[in-house]
């Protein structure tokens, strides 16, 4: 990792589990990824004194346009999970960001990438209030 | 059951159990069927001409204030389920169903019930429009 | 609450709301709530030293044999949730527990009660062993 | 598409939104298509006489390495969506899907692609029992 990589925004959150995330082959079920990740960027927001709550109250909505999980090592039933979510990219309406799961042991989980549009009051991609953006770079 | 009961009205849907629906346990989580038996309510309307969706547009929300329901035997990948749904009571602004699972060989796989009241378009309990009442009934 | 109820066994635990769990009423998918109860279940074994993915190790499967769940208030996106699990009752192979999830603010956001029985490594009802009943207690 | 890509074999299943498959924006949740697109795939061994099931029975597990999915037009409860599943490649022990969801008057709502592999009965990876493999092709 180059230094300027290990400057973009980064949270980190742990989460353990849950037994119904778990599927019949006794491992998390590959589509519950996805919602973990959902909450490392409002764990990520929350961080930085927002709460994505407040944009969709102010007439903002983030859309997810694209998701792509690579799985590496199954999760099971009571791990702790670290959630490493990083803003990749913010331009304007468009934004990207990238995660990694961590399992016991510091294991690699996951690793995944989202890209996103803003939506604002008026129904259209638009961008986030500047605001905002400077809180969360 | 009595010749007053067998006239309750009552619809019969079918699904098949998705492998996501499964839990660590090789069976259907136990949550899961609370997802059926509302899609069992959505059907029950969907064969009365109604759609719940219309319900929403026309600012009517049917939230659930109880439910309950029993476990008889377990559910697998792939069983084709026959959820009925049986409209219990309406009075005014309360709504009761109760619900049959049955798996594979008409084998009973769980019962519930559930209690809903209706909020109108000022955000307050209220009856349904009549017209909506007389295509339930 | 008499003296007596006060010294059931209980634990607390502490969830923030995920998106997901919501649905298109903007409030939580009353599905949801057995999934936060049996985390609750799963935090009270472990504040008592016990992990339940080490009974299923061993062989033994606590499955659900009935669910009731009373909805008081909607719980939201962000809201940060207390849920409260009790054991009500264990009999040899019979287990209950009771719970509450307490929302912003402390209001009631629902409460709930679970049946369980425990299935042995016979593939039939049977008692936890007696090692784990006492932690339990 | 060329006369190659339209002999993939390739399946069609239909399904209705559920409202527990929507959340706080009004639209299906974006982690909900991985489960569609997995019943595409039961659904696709189905139309050949086959049932992932008995796969797992026989202890062939076929997990998912990859998955990306290109979110297109937003999905709603009750909406009618045709999944589209076309396995891409089947080579020893890979196997790769795309998929299509397609809306309310064939709009396209996403577009998918998984990769997975196959563990045999020794826990490792393996290809296909080739009867398996000849009723797929």
């Amino acid at each position: 990792m180059t230094d300027t990589e290990q400057e973009k925004p980064t949270s980190h959150m742990t989460l353990t589990v849950r037994y119904a995330e778990t599927d019949g082959q006794g491992v998390v079920h590959h589509s519950r990824y996805l919602v973990w990740f959902e909450e490392g960027r409002s764990d990520f927001l929350r961080q930085r004194g927002l709460h994505y709550s407040d944009f969709e109250k102010a007439g903002y909505f983030v859309v997810v346009a694209k998701a792509e999980v690579t799985y590496k090592n199954p999760a099971r039933y009571e791990d702790v999970i670290i959630i490493e979510t990083t803003l990749e990219r913010m331009r304007g309406k468009f934004l990207e960001f990238s995660y990694r799961a961590l399992g016991p042991g510091g294991s690699l989980v996951a690793t995944a990438r989202t890209a996103h549009i803003v939506i604002g009051p008026a129904g259209k991609p638009c961008s986030l209030p500047s605001e905002w953006v400077d809180r969360i770079l």
